[in-house]
């Protein structure tokens, strides 16, 4: 059993749960309830270290990002997907991991085929993004692009200002939802390159990006 | 100019900025976007500090809850509304603050009449949620209850498996929709006490609280 946190490998794991300057190609998950959702989704720990088990409690408490208490995490290597449809949302400069996450969780909720992180997207495999997406990060697959022209189907450019209210409910084609920063919204680079824009339709212009993508979702998926 | 951060205002600022134990029915907001909400929404601040103004920007740093950069904050009293309609939002054991302020801002963004805050939630004017809420704890009224019973119209459980989907849309009347706590939902008792259940249609049980609470808000008042 592992009791030193000076330990090489958990030296290692201390690098990926820190906030900043995770690389290498792998992640961690902590908690066991994320595990789970890994080991049901499939998905083969390059690592895992449970409290009493392969290491000591104290031990694990001082590489986990979450502190004391934490029973188990493991370490995992990322998965990069190609952009799917039949609906797919895609993310352009949403910065805050959270956000991120939470997008994970409600594209798996309303069964979006994949998540597209554009230019200036925070990273889905930071430790944030993985607890907002509780577990989702493991169902859904997320693909990085460079430029509209990647992301499948009719594109639809999420803009609290433009085009006509969003509409969803059996229009059968496949199509991906564009979804800008908070404040910036999307470039107009990308607006122009996207089929239409559409808004969902409130009294101020302002939503939280993660509660705009999931309306937008919600209203794609809903039975009429 | 204040110039040294172990001013007794500062001090008590450093109070109502940290986390825990904010105490004395009021709180700060950061930031000139959120000093500008509360202008327009007519709060009167009881302190309000500009770097370079009435402090420097250093001392005014070290008070801050977002640290360097930040260029003004303020000091305002608490307001405690009654729960009101046609539309209401309640939340139950919601202790995520982030959740809290979200759900604030969807609550303007949707038109919501009020916020009620059921026992277990998150503090609406606690740094985090203020923040979350961008400007939006300033324009709707927040309310403490206990009770179901004091739940303005019919009140509607929000539950991921039980009743109904949601269905929003010209109903008319005065709703209050009831959220719980993202893993222990809402409590039997406040489920029984509420006139129906409810839940959005999904996949997999599992949205975000603040999520759930938005996409009902959409649901409620979408145009048919």
């Amino acid at each position: 059993m592992i009791t030193s946190h000076h330990n090489p490998l958990l030296k290692d794991i201390r690098r990926l749960t820190a906030r900043r300057d995770r690389a290498g190609g792998r992640f961690v998950a902590e908690g066991e309830d994320l595990l789970a959702a890994a080991d049901a989704a499939g998905w083969e720990p390059v690592h895992r270290l449970r409290a009493g088990v392969e290491v000591t409690e104290d031990a694990l408490a001082k590489v986990s990002g979450l502190g004391s208490g934490t029973r188990a995490l493991a370490v995992y290597e990322e998965r990069w997907a190609q952009p799917s449809g039949p609906l797919c949302v895609a993310l352009w400069g949403v910065r805050d991991p959270g956000n991120v996450g939470t997008v994970l969780r409600s594209a798996l909720a309303f069964g979006a085929a994949s998540v597209a992180l554009g230019p200036g997207t925070a990273d889905p495999y930071g430790p944030k993004a993985v607890r907002a997406s509780m577990g989702a990060i493991f169902d859904v697959p997320v693909a990085r692009v460079a430029d509209v022209e990647e992301l499948p189907g009719e594109r639809v450019a999420l803009d609290a200002r433009a085009g006509e209210p969003l509409r969803g409910g059996g229009t059968g084609g496949e199509v991906t939802l564009v979804v800008g920063a908070e404040r910036e919204g999307l470039p107009g680079a990308v607006v122009e390159a996207c089929d239409r824009s559409a808004h969902i339709p409130i009294h101020n212009e302002s939503l939280n990006a993660a509660v705009a993508a999931s309306i937008a979702l919600y209203e794609m998926t809903r039975v009429p």
